[in-house]
C-alpha cells in the first residue's frame, strides 16, 4: 500500500466521534466510521450496556457478537447514571476538539445527551440518534421485520404464516445509514461550521427500503398481493435444484444469454422452443420467463437430481448461467474465499484468540487495512480521560475510587 | 425547515456523480448520494440498461422497481458501444467541475471507464466500482446470498434445503457502503486535493457483514452448527404466536424486563418459577430463556391462540413488551405508519401517477425532504451535454441523428 493509498483508506481522519450504543445498528455505524479512519469511543456503562454478553458467547464468556461489532474501537466505561459520570462523558463529546463533537447514539430519552443540552455547550454538534420508531417508542430488528411484510412471503408457498430472515438486515442498514449521515454532516460542517441534529428510525429505514424496492410502491398500485415464491426471484427465472447427493444450487437467469445457456446445459432446448410454441410464450422476455417459471423449473429439474454436487458445480463453472451451490457457514470459513482472501486477515482478540476477521468490503487500490481487534470493557478510559480531557493520575484515581469510571477488567 | 436545516439535509451539495450502473446496489448508492444533495447523473445506454423493464411494471409497462431507485437523479442516455458515445461520456465524467471527477459503476471491463484511462484525464478522480466477486467474476444478491450461509439456517426446524431471503440486502448493504465510500472519499479529496479507486465486490460485503455479527466467527471456532431456530432469535428469547383468528406476532423479550411482562400478560408467572426450579435455569439471565424457549414458548401458547389478535394487541399494547403483529405489504401501506409518516410524500410519477413515495429515512431537524420523481430515460441528456460540456444545439441535433445520444421519449 503506497502513501496515497494509505491515507484515501483513511477519509475520515482526524475525526472523533463518542458512540453510546447497544446491539447492532449503532455499533456498526460506529465501527465503520472507525474503518474509515475515525476515532471512535464506545462510552458504556460501568459493567457493560445490555450487548455486551450477547451470543455467541466463547467458553469464557466472552461475546462473539460484541467483539465483532466494536472492533478498532476505544472503551471507555463510566457511570452514566450518576451526576459525576454524565458530566464526565458530555464534556467528553463536547470538548474534544475541532474533529470531535460528535455523538452517534441508540440511548433516547436521557435528558443530558439531548442535542439541546449538549449544543448549549458546543453549537457545531454533530449528534445522530437512532430510534426504533419515529415517535420515539421502542421497536427492534425483529418486532421492525414482521410490520414490514417480508415475512409473509419469505419461504416455501405452501407454507403459512411467516418466515423470518435471520440475517438483522433492518439493523445493518440503519447503521450504515447513520455512518453515512455523521460522514455527510462532517463534510458539511467543515464547509459552514454549521452542526447537524439527525434522526434515523430503524423503522423509517426499513420503510423507505421497501418503497424503494417497489414493494410498497406495488401494494398501493394494484390489489393483488405478491404471492409466496418459495426460493424464485420475482420477475425473473431464478430457482433452487436439488442434486441426486442432496446438495443445492441456486440457479439464476437474468438475461436471454444466461437462460440459452440454461437449457443447453440441462439439454431442454428443444422442450423449451416447444413450449414457447405450444404456449405462445417469448422466452427472451424475463417477464415470459418468470410466468412460466413452474413448468420450466419441472423441465431442468431431472438434469440437476441426477447428478451429484461436484458434477453439477463442474459443469455450470463451463456456463454463463449465474449460480452457486448453498453452503454452511462452516463450509463458507473453510473455502479460500475466506482463507485466501484479502479482507480477512488474523485477528488476535483478547478473550478469544486469534481467527480470520474481516476489515472494511470496501479496498481503496485494491488494499484492506489490517482488522483492529475490539476493546476489553473501559480499556481506554483513563487513556482518552488524559488525552481528551487533560485529567491528572490523581483525577483519575479519585473517579476510580468513586467509581465514576472503571478500567479495562 | 428553516435556513440551516435546508442546508444540513443536503451536505453533499456541489457534488457531481456520474453513475453508470443497473439494478439494486449501484442504482442505491446513486440514489442515496442524491437524497444527500449530490447531483447524480445517471448514464444508460439507449434503450435502457437490464434494469430498465424490471418487474413489478405498471399496466404501461413503466417499471415501478426502477422508478423507485432511481428516484431525483437526471437522466442520460447514449450509445455506450460506439467511440463517439464513449468519448462523450468520458468527458462527462472528467470535464465536470470541482465537484465532478466520481464514478460510480457497476460495469466491469470496460476499458474506457477504467480508472488508469479516466485518472490520466482527471488525477482526482474518484472511481467506485461495484463487482459481483473481488476477481471480477459476476454475482448476483441471490447467488451471493446462497454461499453465504443464512438459507440453511431460516425457516422453520423441521424443514429441509434452503430458504432464501426475500430482501435483496447484500444489494442494498453493497449500495450503502458505496455511497459511504463515495462521501468519504470526496472528504479526503477536498482536504488533499487526491482521488480515489475504490473496489467494493458484492461478496465481500456478505463475507463481512456475515464475519462481523460472528455467524463467521463461531463457525472458525466450534464445530457444532447453529441449528435452524424458525422465528426463534438466537441467544435472546423470542418467538411468533398465532391468535385465534390466524392473526400472528413476533414477541421479543430482551431484557429481564420484558420477560417479566409477558409472564405478567400471559398468567405464567407461577408456572415459569416452577420451572426455573425444576429445570435449575436462571430466567434472568438471557442464554437461559434462550436455551429453554421450546417449554417457555408452549407455556405461553395457550394464552395467544385463545384471544383474537385485536385483543392481544390491545393487551400487548398495555406492557413493556417487544412486540409486533405480522402484517402484508397492503396492510402497511394503509397504516397510519406510512400514510400519515413524513418520511412519505405524494410524488407525481411519470408513468405511474401519484404515489407515496419515501425520502431518506434519516431526517434533519426532524424534517425531510420532498421525494424527487426519476427521471425518463434521457430526460436530461441534452441539458447535462449543454451545461457540463457547453454543446450547442447544432451539436447535439448531430449527435441525436447519428443515434450516439437519445433524449427523453
Amino acid at each position: 500500500m503506497n502513501e496515497t493509498a494509505r491515507s484515501a483508506a483513511q477519509p475520515l481522519a482526524g475525526i472523533r466521534v463518542v458512540e453510546i450504543s447497544s446491539f447492532v445498528a449503532a455499533p456498526l455505524a460506529g465501527m465503520t466510521l472507525s474503518q474509515l479512519g475515525a476515532d471512535v469511543i464506545r462510552v458504556d456503562p460501568l459493567g457493560g450496556a445490555a450487548d455486551y454478553r450477547r451470543w455467541p458467547l466463547t467458553d469464557d464468556g466472552t461475546s462473539i457478537y460484541w467483539t465483532g461489532l466494536n472492533k478498532g474501537k476505544r472503551s471507555v466505561a463510566a457511570d452514566l447514571r450518576g451526576d459525576a459520570g454524565q458530566q464526565l462523558i458530555s464534556n467528553l463529546i463536547t470538548d474534544s476538539g475541532p474533529g470531535g463533537g460528535i455523538l452517534l447514539t441508540n440511548t433516547v430519552g436521557r435528558e443530558w445527551l439531548d442535542y439541546d443540552t449538549l449544543a448549549a455547550r458546543r453549537p457545531d454538534l454533530i449528534r445522530l440518534e437512532i430510534l426504533g420508531r419515529a415517535d420515539g417508542s421502542t421497536a427492534v430488528d425483529y418486532t421492525v421485520n414482521a410490520a414490514i411484510g417480508f415475512p409473509l412471503v419469505t419461504g416455501p408457498a405452501e407454507h403459512a404464516g411467516p418466515i423470518n430472515q435471520v440475517l438483522p438486515a433492518w439493523d445493518l442498514l440503519c447503521g450504515l445509514y447513520a455512518a453515512l449521515a455523521i460522514t455527510g454532516a462532517v463534510r458539511h460542517r467543515e464547509a459552514t461550521g454549521e452542526g447537524s441534529r439527525i434522526t434515523l428510525p430503524l423503522e423509517d429505514v426499513a420503510l423507505a427500503t421497501a418503497g424503494n424496492l417497489g414493494f410498497l410502491t406495488e401494494a398501493m398500485l394494484s390489489p393483488t398481493p405478491r404471492p409466496r415464491l418459495g426460493n424464485a426471484i420475482y420477475g425473473q427465472y431464478g430457482q433452487h435444484f436439488s442434486a441426486a447427493d442432496g446438495a443445492t444450487f441456486m440457479i439464476v437467469a437474468l438475461t436471454s444469454r444466461h437462460f440459452h445457456a440454461l437449457t443447453e446445459l440441462t439439454g431442454t432446448r428443444a422442450a423449451v422452443d416447444a413450449l414457447a410454441t405450444a404456449l405462445d410464450a417469448d422466452f427472451t422476455d424475463e417477464g415470459a420467463r418468470y410466468h412460466h417459471r413452474d413448468v420450466l423449473t419441472g423441465l431442468f429439474t431431472p438434469w440437476f437430481r441426477d447428478r451429484t454436487g461436484v458434477e453439477i458445480t463442474a459443469a455450470l463453472e463451463q456456463t454463463s448461467i449465474l449460480w452457486e451451490r448453498y453452503r454452511t457457514f462452516h463450509e463458507v470459513v473453510a473455502d479460500p474465499r475466506v482463507t485466501a482472501n484479502p479482507l480477512f486477515a488474523p485477528l488476535p482478540q483478547p478473550g478469544i484468540g486469534t481467527y480470520l476477521a474481516p476489515s472494511a468490503p470496501a479496498s481503496v487500490d485494491g488494499a484492506h487495512a489490517s482488522p483492529q481487534a475490539a476493546p476489553r470493557l473501559g480499556e481506554h478510559t483513563e487513556e482518552v480521560l488524559r488525552e481528551q480531557l487533560h485529567l491528572s493520575s490523581t483525577d483519575l484515581a479519585q473517579l476510580r475510587e468513586a467509581a465514576v469510571i472503571a478500567t479495562g477488567d
